[in-house]
């Protein structure tokens, strides 16, 4: 797979989670919203990263001790080690937020690593000094106790369930202050530029709307409200040339 | 139905939910409060005002695509555009969150044309750039889809549910840090009266708790107490006049 | 029971529930941590103390109306009123938060007293007003209708669940941002004096982590990390007395 | 609206809901069959009719009182006491199942005007006396308390949710073993239509799987295996008019 | 506590769990019905007897390991050993069925002791043999797992909820094809009598449904359908006496 | 991995799952039990096999469609194509039970390749069919939609959650009425030996409980009691060889 071109991350980083899924809907995708994950500490900024991840089955006791991390390729260790600069590791807990997927320690090592994010479906641990922090976390909540209680981390880099969404690695990540959407990979070049023109079209529109147009007309815009949106438009790109 | 009295709405304005609940629960009703509805920016402004309604059923593929916000008549748009001046939107998503139930460009809208807050429970979009307005909005949580995924907008101003609690057009809702309550239409002015009432006497109460006051005797009044009360109360009126 | 140690409140005060977890899962415990129960305000303080316990069952329309609280023996006054100092009062709702299990003047009474805290893992009224008060209560969520509405307050004192977890009057109960663990009485002095060597640890761990150390040999330590702590932690030492 | 075409019902009761399923996927449409409603006693009769709607909200402890169903016109038995023959009364009662939506007496009057059926997202009480009519009902569960417990019939044949389906009057409604499917009206010729094709194809390729053919080549068919079919579907249907 | 009058058991056997919640909705009882606890096999005898309890609160490691059966004062052993005869044991597993709360020895005990039924908001073991004994047990679910893994049974005869309803010891509990009623003692004579009363009309009133009499005028029915009703049920009586 | 033991098999098909917990828990094993997956017809004959295992996925719309079947290589297709002797195939569908995971034509191509049962903690379509075939399937719940719909199979023999317990390729499958119990391959052969013991014991408690005996000293039983066992046993096996 070949990085993500620089202009789609730029592209992404500008748009919000709810544009991307109405040109996901449009082209007939329902389900790629993350459901019940959310920004632990709210931030005005996006993250935008390709996907690695991590799969996560229920624990048994006679594997999931503590003496398993004691192995350098114990795959949640290893899911962080070998983060990516500018991924985003994605972690399957089967939307069981009663433990940690992980804690203080291993999201600044992800962070050192170049990580743009960390997402799980399940809780996160040290949800105190982890919000301080000037990394983006996307999980259910915070919550304690140690993953080995209830995961056991199986393999990486494999397609996985989070928040109801599947996710294949490489996938287009990006989060909000609504939420976590995940973009198809082949689909992200286009849905990026295509959420950017929506967004400029809506910023006229929302313009128009707190001036007090109606919404027959200006939301969805009429050929009129089109043609005034073309003017200002050329007008504002003018502007910022000049 | 007539136009809810100013002072109703100055004495809602003036109570918490919870002391609203203590007055309908005197008066027989156990279900009254939304149930998962939340500010979606907790503020110390209390929204009241009395209800409009949107009512949505799920949504089918055949029937709900973007193509149908191209009527002006669509149930969720109108009910936008004809939002009355003071009133509340209030907006039946079955409980399901998994989508939106309005953005940034309707809750202007409805700021415009003077409503007083929107209640769903269901999902909101752009709930960033909508946490910064300053209009009142409750809803399950943050949710980026748009509503077409899940959602039918089917007919407005008919007897809803909102977050278990039945809504009828008119009814009066209350909104605060809590939660939102719904006050029968017919029952507002009395219950906005004694709910003054309880909340002048729980402040003395309060008062002499906060000084070291045992409960008993003190919460609730006994006698001695009620009668201190009187005296508290005249004097303060007295000051207030003053 | 003899009072709990000064020195383990302290320990316990300066340590995360996640670390008590991993201390206890070490002891054989795997449901330490309550579900759904959070700091109705996140705060950098942790609440600690034993446990007092309330039990509610199901409210019965007979038994259950505002007249009851008439009676100073009523068990959720009483729980308030006899509140020791130090102690955090636990409410076991059945994790049902459609109503409040307390509100602002009985919350009052409690910090008056001297109690540590309140747990319940039902709903708290007057949230807002309460979210201003020096004083931790934990609950699922905040929520307007009075207790009466669905809990018959029936004894204190007994064991009883909270948030999915036993508690049994004595208990040492610790909140922070993560949400609350409890402690069985017994061992509360071992796992506090663990958990601080634990975090001593895990201090110079994440230095050495943000610092860009590998997590093989790091997260847990090799001998030679080990090693490297001793000498990191006797520099400490001897520079804090110097 | 146009009676169904006496041949679309007989192809529909000929049919397994599995099968119209597929047939209204291949169309576009997921969210076709209800969630959690099951039939009181499964039966190896299939329930097939258009269908007929009533639409309930949250009871309200000052309108939902015994003495409501002295008005001969208060909606739900409005709309058992005008249910068409061979219609099915589709009841939303918002997946709540705690109380019964309708007993023995009114599914009796339903059947002796000849209704094909009732189906509820809530529960049904008398479900015993119940179970031994040749009347199929499906619903969540039983369930004993009256409707006027949790619910208050609002309206009737309206667009209704039910089972977290969208259901317009008139829509088709087949129930068997699996559950209830809802087909858009509009479509229900055609579906019915391919779904027998489908079936005689699946019956010829569960013969084959039986006697032992491997699944690549018969299911889906390879050219060879539809080549086969056609022989078997002629001969059989020759065999059926010799 | 007296003993239950014998016509009082006598009558409640003979009418249905609906009926039962409809007379306790009339004085002002909307939550008597368990929620999510059925009958293990349907039967056609109504199970009816006084409540005695059992209270579970989550199990703890050290506390909940299989040597604490051998103390004959275990609270689950000795709710057993203790039944008293026509009682119903009535197990508080805070609605989790998970994990079982009895299995065919203690039942078995149950029955030799001369109870009259067990009813559990938790799972139920061995429910195959079970299911062919002659003996009422009503629960969530069939599950395998012993009480232990999830359960402490801490004490007996104690107000406990069940299946979401108060259940106070000596309350008396009916349990059919719909599920399980609570009715509170006090109350159990004269709903009994009103129970059959209300029986006996609906015979009537379904008699005449079946009959092809209209909803309106005969359910509920008009003064006439009354009057007809008193001639039927006297004439009825001189046959019964004949 | 080795074939299971003859005797290992025959012993596990003569003892309950209710045992076989038993036996896991002393071993430390708690969560062992799939959480609500059910035999789709309750059977007196009990399950035995090894798992084989299939992982899926939530849907994407554009990777499932009908067209994906035609490709042999499908690891739905294939996992039930490849099906060994004697094995039961375990299918993760996250417990989402809302469409079916397999259907009569893929339930008999196992059943004719000679495997031992079908688990699943989704849904089953064409339930009434399959509940006649003498072929043990434990699901969720009948559902009639297919698979598509909202499951994207992903791989087999991986090790996946099933009804919450992890399932390991070979790991011994044990169901009957009370549900599906998984035994680590580990310890197969010493658990089937001490469950069958553990049963032959019981079934000596039952018949003295059956018989009159309190439960101190026969349940859990005294060293009379299991003096008595011991004499009982001899004796049965006297017989059973002569």
């Amino acid at each position: 797979m070949q990085p993500l071109q620089p202009e789609t991350i730029e592209r992404l980083r500008a748009v919000s989670t709810a544009t991307l899924t109405t040109q996901l809907f449009k082209r007939g995708f329902r389900n790629v919203f993350m459901q019940g994950v959310r920004a632990l500490r709210p931030s005005t900024r996006t993250m935008v990263g390709p996907a690695s991840t991590l799969r996560n089955i229920p624990a048994r006791e006679d594997l999931d001790h503590l003496g398993v991390f004691a192995d350098p390729g114990h795959p949640q260790r290893r899911s962080i080690e070998t983060a990516k600069e500018g991924h985003i590791l994605v972690v399957d807990c089967r939307g069981d937020a009663r433990v940690a997927s992980a804690g203080q320690i291993l999201v600044t090592r992800l962070h050192v690593r170049g990580a743009a994010g960390l997402v799980s479906d399940g809780g996160v641990r040290d949800s105190g000094p982890i919000s301080e922090m000037d990394f983006p976390v996307f999980c259910a909540c915070p919550s304690a106790p140690l993953n080995l209680v209830l995961h056991h981390a199986v393999d990486i880099d494999v397609p996985i369930a989070c928040g109801g969404v599947p996710v294949y690695p490489g996938d287009v990540v990006v989060g909000d202050r609504d939420g976590v959407v995940v973009i198809p990979r082949a689909l992200a070049d286009e849905v990026a530029t295509d959420a950017a023109a929506q967004e400029e079209m809506e910023e006229f529109i929302l313009e128009r709307i707190a001036g007090g147009a109606p919404l027959p007309g200006t939301y969805p815009p009429s050929d009129e409200t089109r043609a005034a949106y073309e003017v200002w438009r050329s007008s504002r790109r003018k502007t910022a040339i000049a």
